[in-house]
C-alpha cells in the first residue's frame, strides 16, 4: 500500500534558470497546496535529454521522506499522444511523462504501482498548447500531497512494463557519464551476480564489491548508487582514460 | 479591497547564483518572518535588463496563490532618487523599484492600487549604499506577509499612471523575444480588438486567436500570454526567421 | 550561552546546479527533519575554492534569524584526515569541514564556541566514500534544528585557534575580489586602528571610514561588510584600474 504523502514536492526539469517557467510551476503547486514544502532537485538536465534526466531522478531514490512527490519534467514529446504517469515506488511517489524518464526508478522496485494520469476526470483542462508542468504534474502533485486525491484515484492502473524504457531497454551499453567520468551502463545488479568480469573496449575489468578493491589506478566495473553496474577507475577518470561515452557497448559472459 | 496576505514571497532579481546577494535577502525576510514560504521567480535576469525583468514579473500574474507578495529587484537606479513602489493588482502584492518593472504588471490590473513605500516612516534606515532588496524591500515583504503592516499603511496612494513605464510606453513594438522566438510587443489586447492584420518588417501579418488558426510554418499574431500581441511562427521560430529584435516596429492599421 | 535552533537551515556549496547533489542533501535533512526551512546561500562557489567560499560563508553573519545553522561544504579535503566542525557564533550555527572555511566566521565573534563533530558518536556511520555533505552535515543540521542533539552534544570543545585558517592567517595580503572589483584583504578592522594609510602596489592608500569620505574616482582603504580591510575606488573597479589580483601583498605602517 503506497505511504501517506509528506507534504514534500520535488521538481527535476531541463527548464534551466533563465526563464520563469520553474517559479510559475511551483505558483501552481502552491496554489493548491499553500502549505508544500518545495525542494528543487534539479533544472539543468540538458534540454529534451530523457535518458541524463532519467539519471538525475534516480539519484533521489531513498534519498527523500516516505511520501515525498517527486515530479519530472524532460519532455520532447510534448504536444504528441505520450501519456503522463503517476508511481508509487521506493515509498515514495513519481509523476512524470512516460517516455523513460522513470526508467531507473521502475527497474529497481519490483512492487512499482504505476498509474495513467487521467486529467480529464481530475477536472484538469487539456488545451493545445498545455504547460504540463504547470498544468497538470504541479497541481496533481499538490493534490496528492495535499490528500485530495488518492494515489489510486488518479489513473487507471497498468503494468510497469508498459511504460517507456529507453533508458534500461535495449544492448549492454553506457548510458550515463557522471561527473567523475563513470561509466554508468544499463546493466542491473542482477545480471552481474557472479559475473568476475566484463569486457569495455576491448579490455576485462573486474567486477568488485567496492572502488578499493582494487589499486588506485586500475579498472574496476561495480554496482553503483543507481543500483547500476558502473566502469570506473579508482581515483580516475574512467571516460577520458578509456575514451568512452554514452553509447558505448558492455559485453557479459556468455552474452 | 487588497487580499489577505498568503506568506507566500517570491523573488526576481539579477543578482545571479555566484554571489549570496539571494541568499542573504532572504534571511532578511526570514528574519522578520521566519514561517515565509520562499519561492524563486528567477535571479538571472540580464544584469539591469528592467525590460526582461518586466516581462519575467507578468508571467507570474495569476499563477500564485491569492495574497502572495512578489518582490523584483533590476534597479539600474540604485542610489539615485527613483522611488520603491507597492502595488496590489491581480489578488496579489508586488514590491519593486519605480523603474517599469511593473509596467505590464499595472497595464493589465485597471484597479491597481499604487503606494510609494515610504521606508523611513516604516523604521528602515536609508544609508548611502543600501542594499534596497535585503534592507526594505525584504523586510516589508515580511511584514506585509505577517500582518505588521497593512498595505494601505506602507505609503501615500499614487496613480497607477504616476509609475514609469519604460516596457509599455512609447511607439509600437517588440519589447521581448521569449526563448522559442515569439516577438512580444507593447500592444495591448485592447488595441487590437477587430484588427484583422498588423505590419512587421515590411509584411502584413494576420491576427488570429491562436496559434492553431494558421498552418504549421506561417507567422501569425496572437494575443498570448502576457496580455499583449506576439509575433509567432507557428512551429517555428519568428526571430530567427524574420531577422527581428527587442526594437523592432510595429505598424497597426491606422496608426 | 548558544541560541535555541530556529528551523532554519542554509547550504553553502561549490555543487553547482547540473547534478543533484543539492537535492539529495536536501532529502537527507528533511528525511530527519521534514519542517526544516532551508534557503540556498548559493551553491556556484569556484570547485574547492576553500578561500572563496570562506567569503560567502561570512557574508551570511548576522543576516539570518537567531538560531540558524549554516552548512558549507568546499571541501578538497574530503576523505582525508581533516575534521568536521560546529561552530555557534554570531548567534548562529555553523557546520563545515575544518578547512579554512570558517575562518571569517570564528575571526569575527571572540566567544565562538568550536566543537569537533564526532559522527561516530551520533550513530551515523563513517565509510570510504562518504558523502559529508548528504551523510554527515545535513542529518546533524536537521538534528540541531530540531532539538534532538542539543550543540554541546555534537562533539568535544576545542580553541577557535585550533581551526585551520587558510584565509586570513600568513602575511597581510589581498584575499578576495568581490564582484564590484574591491579587494579584500586579511587585515581584521582591529589591526588598523589609528592608521591612516596602508601601501598597495607601490602607492599610498587613505584609511577612511566609507568610500564617500574621498572623490568619486579616489582609492581608498575602508572596513567593510566582511569586517575586514578593503581596497576600493569610489564608483570605480579596484582590481581592473590597480592591476590587482588575490594574493596581491599589503604593507601595513610599522610593518
Amino acid at each position: 500500500m503506497p505511504p501517506r504523502p509528506s507534504g514534500i514536492v520535488t521538481f527535476l526539469t531541463d527548464f534551466g534558470h533563465r526563464d520563469p517557467y520553474v517559479g510559475v510551476m511551483k505558483g501552481a503547486l502552491l496554489r493548491v497546496h499553500p502549505k508544500a514544502v518545495i525542494v528543487d532537485l534539479g533544472h539543468e538536465v540538458p534540454p529534451q535529454d530523457v535518458t541524463a534526466g532519467a539519471f538525475h531522478l534516480a539519484a533521489a531514490i531513498g534519498q527523500f521522506p516516505v511520501g515525498a512527490v517527486h515530479v519530472a519534467v524532460v519532455d520532447p514529446g510534448v504536444g504528441t499522444a505520450r501519456q503522463l504517469l503517476a508511481v508509487a515506488a521506493h515509498e515514495v511517489y513519481w509523476l512524470a511523462p512516460d517516455n523513460g524518464l522513470l526508467g531507473p526508478v521502475l527497474a529497481r522496485d519490483p512492487d512499482a504501482d504505476v498509474r495513467v494520469l487521467d486529467a480529464g476526470h481530475l477536472g484538469l483542462r487539456e488545451v493545445g498548447h498545455t504547460f504540463h508542468g504547470r498544468d497538470v504534474l504541479a497541481p496533481i502533485a499538490g493534490w496528492l500531497a495535499n490528500g485530495r486525491y488518492s494515489f489510486a484515484a488518479l489513473g487507471p492502473r497498468v503494468e510497469p512494463s508498459d511504460a517507456v524504457d529507453t533508458v534500461l531497454a535495449g544492448p549492454a551499453r553506457v548510458v550515463h557519464v557522471d561527473g567523475y567520468g563513470n561509466l554508468i551502463t544499463n546493466v542491473g545488479a542482477a545480471s552481474v551476480q557472479g559475473v568476475r568480469a566484463v569486457q569495455v573496449a576491448g579490455r576485462s575489468v573486474p567486477v568488485h564489491a567496492t572502488y578499493g578493491d582494487v589499486p588506485p589506478g586500475s579498472t574496476v566495473a561495480v554496482v553503483g548508487s543507481y543500483g547500476l553496474l558502473e566502469i570506473a577507475i579508482h581515483g580516475g577518470n574512467a571516460a577520458v582514460t578509456l575514451g568512452l561515452q554514452r553509447g558505448a557497448p558492455i559485453a557479459l559472459p556468455g552474452a
